[in-house]
């Protein structure tokens, strides 16, 4: 941005918070500066209020590693899940899409992360230890690997393989294919190699 | 977003408020709130406070309308400014990048908005009447209006220059034409045909 006009102190200071969300540059984060200051201060406060209360009120849950206002999560809780499976994802957000599926009733490990090595990111800066202790404890029997099916998540599903091998436990992987509902027409050819190689029985 | 899991509720709070932001839906204020708790919960607290520190701190200047902690901002208050000329803009995004020109010495007047009919935005909901005042000052002897050029923009300068011959002052827009750099080969149609209308004797 050209230098221009001096920006009140306050202003640019939340210009400058609002640059450190992801996704978001100079030009958004005076955008929505603006909109937040002229259309809606309550909004404001209200976003204020409720990082202040995330960051305070929220932890990692001791055995699942997501978000939990409690030491130990509700899902960790709940005595109907079933604790021989363990399902490993990289965030929350995944955690949700695989229970709106309504296809699993065990438990899950969030990382909270992927190895992303372009990035700097290795095995140290994700909380693994957690993972290889919760699963040496005699319950789990089986650990469905649920990371991306990007290289950063591939990378990490295949460190997760050979961490957890050792542990004696069954490890599996979600399956690659076609999604649900799709023309082959419009599938990409990378899913249909997958497809074919991973072919079943019907 | 399907149902999923329960999120504790500062979570659920948190990705509430980010949702107010403008351009941001549910999964991208859910990765934002993930981020700021996971990898930068110091900058969620300083974009708390940054929020708080700008809703309570500012205010619009008397006369140019912008964002200010005094009641009258620095631009406004400097001597060396001239008065006869107000440019017109709809942000102060706008006065910034008019000021990063460096092609203009006169004052301002934010709108802080434009018209938009088709939102339900109509001159009740745009400050045109501390504008009026202004210009009837009695200093004012020019008003560029600068609003965007989208179709907006130039309703909002229709309507302005209506309002504004009435107080007698000079009422002048932009030029429009071809960028300054450009090659006319990748400038699109409308804007060629609006430098041919409006060619000048070189």
């Amino acid at each position: 941005m050209a230098a221009g006009l001096p920006e009140p102190e306050p202003l640019r200071a939340l210009i400058d918070a609002l640059r450190g969300l992801p996704g978001v540059g100079v030009r958004t984060a005076r955008r929505m500066a603006y909109h937040l200051l002229q259309h809606d201060p309550q909004g404001a406060l209200r976003l204020g209020d409720a990082l202040r209360d995330a960051v305070g009120g929220l932890r990692h849950c001791e055995r699942c590693n997501s978000f939990s206002q409690t030491p130990v999560c509700a899902t960790c809780e709940n005595p109907e899940r079933d604790a021989s499976v363990l399902c490993v994802v990289e965030t929350p957000a995944d955690q949700n899409m695989i229970e709106a599926s309504h296809g699993y009733q065990g438990l899950y490990y969030v990382l909270m992360g992927r190895l992303a090595p372009l990035e700097g990111v290795g095995p140290d800066q994700v909380r693994f230890a957690p993972l290889r202790e919760r699963v040496r404890d005699g319950r789990v029997r089986e650990v469905i690997l649920a990371t991306n099916f990007t290289a950063e998540g591939e990378t990490t599903a295949y460190y997760l393989a050979e961490m957890l091998r050792e542990c004696g436990v069954k490890v599996t992987r979600l399956a690659r294919g076609v999604p649900s509902g799709s023309e082959l027409e419009y599938v990409d050819a990378g899913t249909i190699a997958w497809a074919l190689m991973e072919r079943r029985p019907n």
